[in-house]
């Protein structure tokens, strides 16, 4: 069993921090570097791309609203056009800044509350999906589990990794479940590990309904911006390393 | 006699317009355009790109300071180390569109208070040149006399394509004098279509001071921005084309 | 019968402008400033008060959503709470520039998508409207008709104007149909001019849906942002003189 | 003897904080808020006014440069004429926020590099100063010593509060010496406490170039943002509470 572990990186702005980007590089495979739209600016770009080619660590770009103000989560209504171009522009910016560095942008995912519309939504997905395949045929997309950006992927001849967020809570269908919602993010613990076995083991997660349904993913998401979450990390990747092997997408689905 | 004649196109921002790009496209052999920083966004990007492919004229990087409020026309002293990672982004997110588009990018430009810093000041004309050669080696710099940007490119083996900025003084070196100074922007347009004539003719330019320097340029750049531009613009063209032929820089130096 | 004449003004950006201020400053008696978020800077501000002072017309705070690239039309779902803040500062930021060119703030009203969402949403108007009574509650709320908006205001002790948009259709309940409805922005000049003289002589207007439904305002909207727009602007003027008489909403409700 | 102690706070932007805030707001007895410019956002202006009113602690605008990429911290070249009404916009939108949370603004300090350049400049200075004069002719400016802004203060009828920055070195006016320098920023805990002790007992500091100088000032500034600052800021006040009182600028000055 080969398991891509990642998380969200480079999420700074300016003179501003949020996560714990370096100890996190210790223990991912892969990691979603985001480019200016909800965070992220070149310098931060340029150093997270520098350190995670420096410890063997693929990266993506993770696209967003561009609404640094609201950090990319607040659902904005964008001219599906005009999202195309702010998909293109953001997957440049990062091609860009990983090959100056020597690096190579090998995946890309979108953030935030534009993530949660194209996975709702196949309407939005198709045409953001379509752009990724129009600059680059060859990245993988990461996405949690959404029929909408699969069916998008497939029909432009993109590979998805389905990533598995095992602290946020999903619905039957293995959607995520809002936010807002109570218990919709996961803070125990053992919980959170519980899900990452259960997952392993079984090739299930039990939905926020509380029904067992079947998810075969090929990436967990990490994070590093609360306390303790990097040594949540840790154990997440001392688990998965107790039952498979940690492999980067890009070489899962080489 | 070969001449380029180009212009800064997709000034624009959001709802605002800044130029008549479209006219100026019919006029032009090769379009600087601005990437987000000082102006410019995905949108206006995206379709500046396209009407220029649609006409065979060229596109380039028009790379700015971040300062949209600004335009990019105010001095501002920034790390160099992050504002090579600025000249990176900014390149990679053109290229980017330009290629999604089917089009390419075969130059780029330093504009308003970043070019003209740059082309003062050879400690840092020389790592921002080097960031363009180190995204791509084969991009032409095109820029208004300077031995700063120049000497850098030289060493950096990039190409410069010269550029004459028909209605601004300059000084005894082909320096750009500062705007702010009585008479350095010429509004008089017997007075621009007279120095177009010298400098086709002759070769020369007079400097602000009066003196008639040589003056060897690849580029004449035309504007669409004020009332009259575009008809000086197609004016200029004519006497271009009665001296010698409209040639892109890139196939002037391929 | 009283009438104000008002439009939305200093919607540039930096170095960027859109509409005849100068022009319709001539025509107004009232006028809605936007405060930076959606459009407007500083600089713009100042001008467009001073101007406004020098020619006795009102001003008012324009509060939109932080949207400068989508111009504010664009729906945002942004907390509530946060909201809140968002309106305090526009309303203070305006409220002292007008103070220190001597002017003084009469009213408020909300732009674009905001305007639309909160006239259309009681649950957004309540705290919108409050948030502008806990500021001063000596503004007036200029909107186009809405029981959202006029509910809300009633229950804060704010005095509302109703706003006339000549040339939006409106529908059976008088709030604007969406502007991506086909006919929903009338662009023919006599149907503008039969409206306002309708609206004058018979205190109604048809609407979208073919209905007449009465309608009591103490305001008209104009524009100065497409060609034409002003010479329009001076003929609803006329129409309006001709029928009553032009009186900014500060003094109608004073 | 009585001191204030004051700290800049409301640094975060958006999703990002800056500085331990909250324990800050026990120790100090003004506090400097930042207006959106340099950082800070409406959400976070109106969370940190409530809490220092809260407290019983005074509030500033802290009024800085249109970077927020850059902190502030840049030298930007503007139009002075136009930084005049980036004052008063950041003046109005704090006093707003204040005014709306029941508190109120009593005070002001320029950030970053526009104060660094204030303070060194008189011809910057005077029309700044003016502008805050123009605003509210009660406020008081905090600033690190700097006969630029005494001497514009005085012509404008504005009270002057001077701050005394324990960690930062000075040179032989008092002026500021450049961060860019070594040991410009004292890191040394002890050194700053000597600094402090210094200051307070025989009204001295010593200058960077090793020279005491004399130093009347009524304010200290402290730091949040650094690991161990708020012990350090707790300290200073300890030193301070066994030489004198801690009184704000607004009641020393009343």
């Amino acid at each position: 069993m080969d398991i891509d572990l990642n998380a969200d990186l480079g999420e700074g702005f300016g003179p501003w921090r949020m996560g714990e980007d370096e100890a996190l590089l210790d223990i991912l495979s892969s990691a979603n570097v985001a480019c200016g739209f909800h965070a992220g600016d070149p310098v931060i770009m340029d150093r997270t791309v520098r350190m995670a080619k420096a410890r063997g660590v693929d990266v993506g770009a993770h696209v967003g609203f561009p609404d640094l103000l609201g950090f990319g989560r607040r659902p904005m209504q964008i001219d599906t056009r005009e999202l195309v171009t702010y998909v293109t522009y953001q997957l440049a910016a990062l091609a860009g800044m990983a090959q100056v560095a020597g690096h190579r942008m090998t995946h890309m995912s979108f953030h935030g509350a534009l993530g949660n519309m194209a996975a709702a939504d196949a309407a939005l997905a198709e045409p953001l999906v379509r752009a990724v395949a129009d600059f680059d045929a060859g990245l993988i997309i990461s996405s949690s589990a959404s029929r909408a950006i699969e069916g998008a992927a497939a029909r432009c001849g993109l590979r998805v990794a389905t990533t598995f967020l095992a602290d946020r809570a999903c619905d039957d269908e293995g959607l995520l479940v809002p936010r807002k919602l109570p218990d919709s993010v996961i803070h125990d613990r053992q919980a959170v590990l519980a899900r990452v076995r259960q997952l392993l083991e079984e090739g299930t997660v039990t939905s926020y309904s509380g029904k067992k349904i079947p998810m075969r993913v090929q990436s967990i998401l990490l994070h590093g911006d609360t306390p303790g979450a990097v040594e949540l990390a840790r154990t997440v990747r001392g688990v998965v390393e107790s039952i498979g092997r940690i492999v980067p997408i890009s070489r899962q689905m080489a």
